[in-house]
Parts: C-alpha cells; sequence; structure tokens
C-alpha cells in the first residue's frame, strides 16, 4: 500500500496520531496476540484456558445459536502484568491508563544472543546498541524485548523449558535484566515493556527483580506477545489493550501494531 | 491540550491515522468499556462475572505479590457478539479482522426517542436523519446507536428492565431495528456496530432479527458501550478491541475512541 503523502496541515496534537475519517487499512495491522485456546500456555502451576459451550445448534425458533463460557488464570497468554501484581500500592488493570498501554514501539532484539543463551537477558547494552542505531528510545514509548521465542509457541518445552505440569525449577527462558530496566526508568519515558516470552524475568529467576523493578515503578508490562519478528525496530504504533478486569493483577491483552 | 499544526509531509497511507513517534495524549482517549467486576450486567440466564484472589501479601521472599483468576459467560458486560453467534459459517471472535473492529466513529443519538419508549427502535430514519446533520456515514465505520441507557448502570432494573435472575419476558431496552441494519449493509459500507444497552435487539425481542441480519452478514457488533455520552457524532475514531478468545462467539471487549 503506497502511503499518501501529504503537505496540508494536520491537527496532531501530542498523540502522533491524526483521526481521519477514511476506512480504516487492515493490510497495515499486525496482529500480535496468541489466541486463547486449548494450547494457550500458562505458568506450569496454573491450568489451561477452559471454554466451555452453553449452546451450539438450532434453536426452536427456526435460527442458529451459540454461546460459550470461559474460565482463566489472569497470567498466561498474550497479557498485561499490572503494577499491582507485585506491587501493593500499584494500579489494578482497571486503573492503568490507555495512554500508557499505546506507543511507539521501540523494538530491541537480542535473538541471536538468546539463541546460544536461554537465560539471555536484555541488557543495558542492547539498548545502548538499539540506540546508536535508531535513535533515542521515544518519549512513550512501549519498549519490546525481541528474544526470538514466539517461534517455539505453542511448544511448551521449548518455550518454557519445560512441559511438566508444577516444574517452575525447570523454568529456562529469556527475559529483561533489572539493570536494563532502572537503566529506561532513569534515563529514558517509557510507558510500557513487552516480550516474547512468558515472563519480563528470564525463566531461570527466583527472585523475579525484573518484576520488582518495573512493577514496583507502578507500569505495566506485557508477556507472551506473538509476531514480534514481523515488527520494524522503529515506527510502529503498538496497542496493548487489556481487558478491564476490576482489581485485576493482570488480564489477557489484544496487542496490535499499526506499520507506519 | 492544543493541536500541533504540521505542514510537513506525512505519510498517512490509507489508514486514516499517521504513525508517530511522539508521546501519547491521554487526554485524547475516551474509555468506553465497563468494568469487569461483581457489578458487571450479564443476562438473566447467566451468573456474574467471577473474580478469585489465588494470593494476595507478601512472599517467603520478602515482596510482595498478588495474582487471581476470572471466569465468566461470553455475552456479558462490554462485549464483542462474533458473527459465529448467530450465524452457523460467521466468523468467531479470533477470526474477526482486528480492521474491522477499528474506525470511524458514527454516532447516531435516538435518546430522546428511548427516553419516552423502552422499546424504541433505531430506524432508518435516524439514520437518513443523522446524516442529513453530519454528512453520509464513511465507508469503515461503526455505528454507535446512542439510546442514553448508559446512564442506569449497572443498576440491572433499569437498565435491562429487570433484576430477577431468569425473567427473559421482563427485559426492557432499547436496540437497532432490522430495517435500519438492513439499510446499512444495502447501502452504507459499515464495518461494525455498537451500542449502550445490553443488546443489538431490543429487550422486548423474541426473535433476535437484529442479530440474524447483522451477524447473518459476518459483521461484528459491539454491546454494554459506556460513556456513550462523551462521543461527538462524528470525527472520533473507535476501537472496539476483544479479547481473542479461539472459537469465541463473543468475548470481552475493550472499547475506547481518540477524539479529533
Amino acid at each position: 500500500m503506497k502511503a499518501i503523502m501529504l503537505g496540508i496541515a494536520l491537527p496532531l496534537a501530542l498523540t502522533g496520531i491524526a483521526i481521519g475519517s477514511a476506512a480504516f487499512d487492515s493490510a497495515k495491522i499486525i496482529d500480535l496476540t496468541h489466541s486463547f485456546d486449548k494450547h494457550t500456555i500458562y505458568w506450569p502451576t496454573e491450568g489451561s484456558f477452559h471454554h466451555e459451550w452453553e449452546h451450539f445448534g438450532p434453536t426452536p425458533g427456526g435460527y442458529f445459536y451459540s454461546s460459550a463460557k470461559y474460565a482463566a488464570a489472569e497470567h498466561g497468554g498474550t497479557h498485561m502484568d499490572a503494577p499491582l501484581h507485585f506491587n501493593r500500592q500499584g494500579d489494578s488493570v482497571d486503573k492503568v491508563a490507555l495512554g500508557n498501554c499505546i506507543g511507539p514501539a521501540a523494538v530491541i532484539d537480542f535473538s541471536a544472543r538468546a539463541a546460544k543463551d536461554p537465560n539471555a537477558t536484555l541488557s543495558v547494552a542492547d539498548i545502548e546498541q538499539y540506540e546508536k542505531a535508531n535513535g533515542a528510545i521515544p518519549d512513550g514509548a512501549i519498549v519490546v524485548a525481541r528474544s526470538g521465542w514466539g517461534k517455539f509457541w505453542p511448544d511448551k518445552k521449548r518455550y518454557l523449558g519445560t512441559d511438566k505440569p508444577g516444574d517452575v525449577a525447570g523454568l529456562r527462558f529469556p527475559g529483561f535484566s533489572s539493570e536494563g530496566l532502572k537503566y529506561l526508568l532513569e534515563h529514558r519515558k517509557v510507558a510500557a515493556i513487552a516480550i516474547d516470552t512468558a515472563s519480563i524475568d528470564p525463566g531461570i529467576s527466583k527472585e523475579f527483580l525484573a518484576h520488582r523493578v518495573w512493577l514496583g515503578a507502578n507500569k505495566p508490562a506485557f508477556e507472551n506477545v506473538a509476531n514480534a519478528e514481523r515488527l520494524p525496530a522503529r515506527g510502529a504504533t503498538i496497542f496493548c489493550i487489556p481487558t478491564k478486569i476490576g482489581d485485576g493483577t493482570g488480564a489477557p491483552t489484544r496487542i496490535f501494531a499499526l506499520l507506519p
């Protein structure tokens, strides 16, 4: 789709997004969300996503009707970690402003290192290298750590490091370093972080420092991002839109990007 | 927030939305979603939204941790009706393209008539009157029927017409007319419809013609929209972003608008 270059004045406000009345171009949208179904990956201590038909078929009125119900843990599949997850004073899902769930995507790739070491974490050096190539991470950005792990979904053994129920000791996958997150908090104005693994902490973590640092700063995080390999390093706008669960510590989240 | 007028070239593509790298302006976002909690309104035949703590408090590691699980019927609260709900060949929630969930909001108000008659439905005349004042409904629009019923939430008796479990005969609230929907399907290119009541059919309906007509055309609908009174008649971009439930006939949906 060829971009239309406009030389006219446009009201942009500070959103970076101009609102128009034209039809929406689906070809510019990348869905970064795994479906919630029986294959959805949850923490080894949790059950799977439950979807149960209430009705599926013809009705006495002669028309087709179907409906179902669902049940799951908050923290599984493509989802938000609300600050409340590790921060008693932090916002629950319903309290996180949508403005902090939408922003320019700064996609920092560390997949080459992660391919050699499943305990790899996104470091300060990774951030510095990204900015050298792409310019400073913009204010309001959502930083996406790309480990390359998305390609293992929904194979639990490869994605989590273990497919045994309850086996938290067997978890092995990349994450954020707490040093990298402290650097972002001190030196950049980032709205949220996201990653294509099951947790912002690496699987091997026992202290969950990434969670404690980032959610401790009352900022949301997003886990199990799908299709991250389709994101450009910069230039896309990413939307991480959670189900509005009251008092939620986490929630299923529809993540998608609009390409430039 | 004062708009910045840009005279420079911007890549707009055909989305009507220009992607930038600036921080996101929360003041331009209206959240049109009711929270999912014990007050969330479901059909009289369904239970309420279930949210259950798994942990809430200090851990042996010395840090705070909380998590929970949830369960509900697909059709309650602010949610999508996927075409599959009344159309065996229709798309399930996970198959509906996000491009059909985002578009210019055409907000058609029929609250004056609804205030006098809870069985009022959005008619062809309402659509014609809207277009006379606001111009033609644009391609890709999401038509929001504004009945004024949102102000009754979460009072079931006033919002649904009944607060008795199982009392479907007592349902009374406004909806779409099937004639109005047929008119939109034949004469306009609308992506989706939405309403600030519990159903696109009026509560008194027994034949669910609005559902059968609209979902029958393989198009999604959104129900229980919140804060519709804050939407301008035209000019906002509305996002109706469902939880990606595999085989879902419906799903909790985060609906929000970006103001012009």
